[in-house]
């Protein structure tokens, strides 16, 4: 394979940039550049050299180079990391003069892709990679750091390699095909396994919700009547003005969301426009949103006007919370029922005036609630996509179990499960769908 | 000294983030919390080390750590460096644990100005690392690593020490004021090497101009009347929308101000208002600073409509260039001369079709003749206020020798010149001076 190169640390000048170098090639092209008291290429691996890049009469940089050799590198292949001085333009020079002296540039997550195809990881392994990379808070990071440190891995290849197992066995039978009465594969141990597979699966699918709302947010919707201090709400949660606000009725339209972390967990809050009977075209179109946010969102915050509550009829998939703003001017009835079904007691708060601590401890409590059903978490549409795949076969197989069905059909049912538990980790894969992984990466991954 | 950390690449999320940990306890608090095939306080000097950074019952991220040794580091003294996954969050939080485990945030230049206090590198080498983290372009990179490896230093070290000497005889004569006729500092000597310091520290102060303009880009003006193209010119030449321009004289007011680099060089290229007669405030206010920005540009470009020329007289320090526009629809007079006393040939362009190959060359010529006149460039606002007093006071000295002036009013002066050129390197300096020097520097260097 090729020898690549690329800035790894991120994007601007800082004081430090570090410029990664992987293949075969690796030492001895960046050595051609280095100038130091040893040359890289006798150097031990896992050591750390000061020196200069420089070619002809001029020099770029002074530098320190990690040299790693295979296979004991984050790739696999030789390596080495040159940390120079942050400015843009040493940066790109470095870059550029490795180029000229033999390496490619590195395309996304290709370094990743290499510890991949190198056996360094799996590639639930590499994607996880690219999530702790993005990781915005603390539950974001567990979730990557336990996929990295192989949790989804392991879940699933125990599972698969007892269903090859038993798959094995009733292909065996297949070969034995003119001796019907012959059972290799004993049905009731099978049709257990099949039983724990489907259980282990549907808990799996279950987990994504929460794995995909740890990843880009927990979705809490802010909703109700026009005026009730939505954006206020919004402004005072995030601590800045990012919606506007005003006493002019529907001066929300689109709706504006943002992020905040609380305890380590990461909420997308989605400020909407208010609820109400109206004409105008434009604002309809911004009460759709709304009822559109409403329904999607993992939380949502029916806000009312505790001086003028107008409780309205929410449609939701989540869970909602009635909460009273404005409770600096008037306290709500305490025989204030909750005017859903809904079981969550009425919280009162006053955006204005910053009083909020109650729905904070709430909005907290409900998260973590939810991301306490499941150790293993599914948190990549790819993941959940093969699961699901898996999860149907799986049913089709305990279904042939149970209506007798031929082995040639039952083994087609168990390939499909095998083969899409196998796209999972990567143990079956191919080339559009690593493509497809490692564009999404960070160049210098 | 305490132990400080500071993330050290460039802000923003990546690949690879590095933090740095400098001081007697960094090898240790890193340990703390490091868990690998190794202990850090074993790792042998310039060794990396993989490893996971954990506390109690959580895991932060898998790690590289590189050990330094005092004094081989960049400090001075014992270093880790950190190379974890480029998460915002990651970063950040490994900053929070360090701290907790006993580190102090690290202020900006920290890093540099322990490398500075533990003699690992004098002041002007100190400066030069901040520069050499903004150089935009080669010309800047390289006058920042000169810097860096000594070149100014250098210079004034040998002159100072020299100096010293003289000046220490000088003063020995002092203590044996009885015997009038004793002089062991020989004045013809001194004569001499007062001129030959005399002659370096103007040649450094005339190199300032240039030293300066290469960190900040060499100023272009381009100055003509109203409609003559200049706002094209700029947009033309940065190759982006960046000044507004319409048919209407007076649509440029501000002047408006950018950089490009061509052939390793920084231009700061400034579009300025069109010069004309007129009675609007606000347009004279305008012409204002077209003058002004004329006056202190290193290059004027004189921007002449070919079709319609109007030549103007424009004051200014630097070189004034004659370019004439719209040359696609008029081809200027074959034997137009050039309206002023200034000997470069009149130009031909096109800012509209984009042709202006001589222009540009002429761009480079012009600045690459300019950073030819001195091998040791000062490019450090506080190194030319030095160099200015040093020079002053060197100058005192040649007069006070022809004049026979005494000695204690000599040492004086030998003194002022001393003490000047010892603040450009830092032998003698002010805890005021340094701080306001590191001040500038970023975070995590």
């Amino acid at each position: 394979m090729s020898t690549v190169a690329a800035i790894s640390t991120p994007y601007g000048s800082g004081g430090i940039a570090v410029i990664r170098v992987s293949g075969e090639q690796a030492i001895p092209v960046v050595d051609s550049l280095f100038c130091g008291r040893v040359s890289l290429r006798d150097a031990l691996p896992n050591t750390v050299h000061f020196g200069r890049i420089q070619r002809k009469n001029e020099l770029l940089d002074e530098v320190l180079c990690s040299v790693f050799r295979a296979p004991h590198s984050f790739t696999g292949e030789d390596t080495v990391e040159i940390a120079c001085h942050g400015s843009l333009y040493i940066q790109q020079e470095m870059l550029h003069w490795l180029i000229d002296a033999g390496c490619k540039a590195a395309e996304p997550g290709e370094f990743t892709r290499r510890a991949f195809l190198n056996g360094r990881m799996d590639l639930t392994q590499a994607e996880a990679v690219a999530d702790l990379i993005a990781a915005q808070s603390k539950a974001e990071k567990d979730l990557a750091l336990s996929q990295l440190r192989g949790s989804v891995s392991s879940e699933l290849a125990s599972l698969r390699e007892r269903l090859l197992h038993f798959t094995s066995l009733v292909e065996l039978e297949l070969d034995f095909a003119d001796h019907e009465e012959l059972e290799f594969a004993d049905r009731s141990e099978l049709t257990d396994l099949a039983c724990e597979i489907e259980r282990k699966l549907s808990s799996l699918l279950a987990s994504f919700r929460t794995g995909n709302a740890i990843r880009h947010g927990i979705p809490v919707a802010i909703v109700g009547a026009p005026n009730a201090g939505k954006s206020t709400l919004l402004n005072t949660l995030l601590g800045e003005q990012r919606a506007i606000v005003s006493d002019i009725q529907g001066t929300t339209r689109d709706t504006v969301e943002d992020t905040l972390v609380m305890e380590g967990i990461l909420f997308r809050l989605i400020d909407t426009a208010g609820l109400r009977d109206t004409d105008d075209t434009l604002e309809n179109m911004g009460i759709e949103r709304s009822r559109k946010a409403a329904l999607d969102a993992q939380i949502v915050i029916h806000l009312l006007d505790a001086t003028n509550p107008k409780p309205l009829t929410i449609e939701t998939n989540g869970t909602v919370m009635e909460v009273y703003n404005k409770c600096d001017l008037k306290s709500p009835n305490s025989n204030l029922q909750s005017s859903t079904s809904n079981l969550q007691p009425p919280l009162c708060i006053s955006a204005k005036s910053g009083e909020m601590e109650s729905l904070k401890r709430e909005l907290v409590r409900l998260a973590q609630d939810s991301m306490q059903t499941s150790a293993v978490m599914l948190s990549n549409a790819r993941h959940y996509e093969a699961v699901f795949c898996a999860h149907e076969a799986i049913v089709r197989v305990q279904e042939g179990l149970t209506t007798d069905l031929s082995g040639e059909l039952l083994s087609l049912d168990l390939q499909d499960c095998l083969s899409a538990l196998g796209e999972v980790t990567g143990q079956i894969t191919n080339q559009d769908v690593l493509s497809n992984i490692f564009s999404k990466f960070c160049i210098g991954k």
